[in-house]
């Protein structure tokens, strides 16, 4: 492993340190950021790692800065790492919408022009930022895996698909259904093709239906005053097997923001720690 | 009070609410917006309030969005109110710099031109935004205030000069010494003119070394890893007379971000609520 990673920006926070760095990617090929949260590495030598996954037009400074998640993070020893929500810059395709293209990759492998020579979100994040993860930042613990809407998605699809690695998946307010909303047909559509057969196995209510691998365990939060619950997220079209460890739960009052995750975070990384 | 308010933004978050609101204001005449947090107001009906005074280049925003205190005002039951850093619009005047000028208020009532037409932050806290927080919002609870870097400074001078109003005072990395460090000379000479007599009301240890009103508890954090520790904050000027509960607390390996004020923001309200 050669990788070379640039340290962007280092800060002590409770009792860990956050951290910033930016790397070429080969995968996407354009430079990408990434943030870490490493515990105590004292107390913690080879924690944990919990993979968090972004909404459509973030980076990975929205959850870094947002969720209030390094206090229990730092409490129960939990490394957090948040990839970017795409690939970026000048000489990658883009969207004038905000709803496709830099800042909306959908955890996908584009196979459509133009979006193929960059889109391959699903392998940056699964082989190459993996390999950087363990190889170069030495992060070899347990791992698992949540996210935020189109994140929430990312989070359950790239779970699901890797049931032996990930210990466990959480979601607050996610794209459940990305195959028939709105948001998914259109990334779909240009990232995929017109094919709807290329798209179930990028569809976490299709990849659970049929999941006989080994089960892992989903919590869902969704809170009730989201402006997107009706059209977009659909929790509801989430049915698992008879018996699946899915368990989901309508949050009242809350909206799409970084305030409800800040609000349940806490439960969150509980329930990681449990399975990790 | 016939202040109009314009609520721009209300979100759930833990048990309680997280507002913005925007209005015209009288004193610096131009629009202004605010934040505010209210623990759940069944099981807290008249909370007391912490104001928190932001720092340079920062809105209402950063506090609200990066601080994490809304979990533990919700729990203590503290309202939290948190107003812009100066004047603003096309209308007031500015500078080229990111430290003087629109974002940099330094919560003093400017003499000279062109600031003195709008750069009245000490009298739209303590007089027309504390009407509108009484009157229009109809929060009356005891008081205390707290800030960052300039609202540190700022936190402090308010305090200090109203020692019956607020029962505690708190700062991360403040400014003490506005009056002989680089941030504050080129702000007052600005705002208040080159006379330094007219700069010793302004200055947090100037007010606290001759400080004979009732005392008011000053608790401070500083980060030793701060890149404006030697040069523009000098906690070690802050010197009480004898026997003024002030204490200062160099927090090892912390920075100016908000990650250290995140790192220590609950121990303040508690500090605080202690006193309210």
């Amino acid at each position: 492993m050669t990788e070379k990673l640039e340290l962007l920006e280092e800060h002590r926070v409770f009792d860990g340190t956050q951290r910033k760095y930016q790397h070429h990617s080969e995968t996407l090929h354009c430079a990408m950021t990434f943030s870490l949260f490493l515990p105590n590495v004292e107390k913690f030598p080879n924690p944990s790692l919990i993979w968090w996954l972004s909404g459509l037009t973030c980076t990975d400074d929205n959850f870094t800065h947002k969720a209030g998640a390094q206090k229990k993070a730092a409490e129960l020893g939990l490394a957090l790492i948040m990839p970017d929500t795409s690939p970026r810059g000048e000489t990658v395709a883009d969207d004038a919408d905000w709803d496709l293209g830099q800042g909306a990759g959908f955890y996908v492998n584009a196979t459509q022009q133009p979006w193929d020579a960059n889109y391959q979100m699903y392998d940056y994040i699964v082989t190459e930022l993996t390999a950087i993860v363990r190889e170069t930042l030495g992060l070899t613990g347990s791992e698992s895996i949540m996210g935020h809407s189109m994140g929430g998605h990312g989070a359950l699809v790239i779970g699901l698909r890797n049931p032996d690695r990930f210990h466990a998946i959480s979601a607050f307010s996610p794209i459940v259904n990305p195959s028939d909303v709105p948001w998914g047909i259109k990334a779909f559509d240009a990232y995929l093709g017109a094919d709807k057969q290329a798209w179930a196995s990028w569809d976490a209510s299709k990849l659970l239906a049929s999941h006989d691998g080994k089960p892992v365990p989903i919590l869902l939060d969704q809170g009730t005053a989201d402006n997107f619950l009706h059209v977009q997220l659909q929790p509801e079209n989430l049915i698992a097997p008879e018996g699946y460890p899915l368990k989901i739960r309508m949050q009242d009052g809350y909206d799409h923001s970084y305030y409800f995750i800040a609000s349940f975070i806490d439960e969150h990384l509980e329930f990681h720690q449990k399975h990790l």
